[in-house]
């Protein structure tokens, strides 16, 4: 995760040389935006506020965008689209359903430790239009239902417990968004430790498995089951 | 779970008659008020709209409560109260660390489809005073000490692998607290069926796990592990 050296770069920087391009320039849009919107709330952020710690005129960033509104869908796009990202890729590779579920955890809490995965689950959907709301909403489905196709996925190739796809679902989806509720990225924890344990503990369990000792006690071979 | 029980009695009842005693009307006052936060949420809810769907008036609901806030802070007392009753229970009962918790995770997943245990996760904390933010948060860390002390008990005693308590904590209390973002009491699925499986794959995990066939294999007698 770039994160940490994103977090170094200051996002004015990008608009103070002139050699930078406008996409890096509307990127830092976003990305001061995206930490504004956490650090006081939507509704307490002004377009005022975002071209004040860019540094910039309200012209400047009129060039990029309008309307806080926009701002604020460009900010889900941008976190709902890193985790389709990862979860394209995911799809595609091989291995066990419950695999892929574990690959989904760890790199969905990797996103859930950046400021616009933390804005997907954490900002207000009411404060988007209609229009953006269904979209935002769709995307949220098809997360839900990848996720639900690996563990149907891992239940058919015997790697999951016979389970309701959409409780599990439910349960790990939860674990995950709820990272936005208490991560402080200045905080003791890095991301890698949540991601990694995450990964582990949802698709293990806490419970100890007591291999070593059973694989001692019994032949060796493949298992019946 | 009285909860059905509870949804079907029509909160208002309890001032249509006069036999009823002031703690049932207190107690519907705040069973309504729990209701339309969670319907229309707090901002958009007056004493008015608590009064008219109690069908009384607002002279007869100061009785119960001066301000909207006084509301609000019994509904977050109420929802902390009935986890705390079963963590109580839970941390005075016999069993092993991974017992608990997921006695825990069964307890708090029912809390969290009640009218109280949603408000407690899904209302603004920003609403209230300063002085019942920090009482409401006092409760929330006495609720996560609680699991994380369950979490450790089974590390010690060999029931739960070792992990980050803290971490483990958060992707259990995240699951269930999210039940508040989806859970719908008239939807498909029951508390019930919610509860009984999170409390199975957070602790048990999803992956298969293969006791048949390597007991089969194994000779009887406690493990060496």
């Amino acid at each position: 995760m770039p994160k940490s050296a994103l977090a170094q770069q200051p996002h004015w920087k990008a608009f103070a040389s002139r050699r930078r391009d406008p996409t890096t320039k509307r990127e830092a849009v976003l990305k001061t935006a995206a930490e504004l919107f956490l650090e006081k709330s939507y509704g307490r952020t002004s377009l005022d506020d975002i071209a004040e710690r860019l540094n910039i005129t309200k012209p400047a960033l009129y060039h990029y965008f309008h309307k806080k509104e926009e701002i604020l869908l460009e900010c889900y796009r941008w976190g709902t689209g890193l985790i389709e990202e990862s979860l394209t890729e995911i799809a595609g590779s091989a291995g066990t359903g419950l695999e892929k579920v574990a690959a989904f955890v760890y790199s969905y809490a990797n996103v859930m430790t950046v400021n616009f995965g933390r804005c997907v689950m954490r900002l207000d959907e009411g404060d988007l239009s209609t229009q953006a709301l269904e979209e935002v909403r769709t995307y949220k489905r098809k997360i839900d239902r990848r996720l639900r196709s690996f563990i149907q996925e891992g239940i058919r190739d015997g790697s999951i417990a016979p389970c309701d796809p959409k409780i599990a679902a439910f349960s790990i989806a939860g674990a995950v968004n709820w990272i936005c509720m208490w991560y402080e990225p200045a905080g003791p924890l890095t991301a890698e430790e949540i991601a990694s344990q995450f990964a582990r503990t949802l698709t293990q369990g806490l419970a100890r498995r007591k291999p070593d000792s059973l694989r001692r006690a019994a032949p060796a071979g493949p298992s019946a089951d």
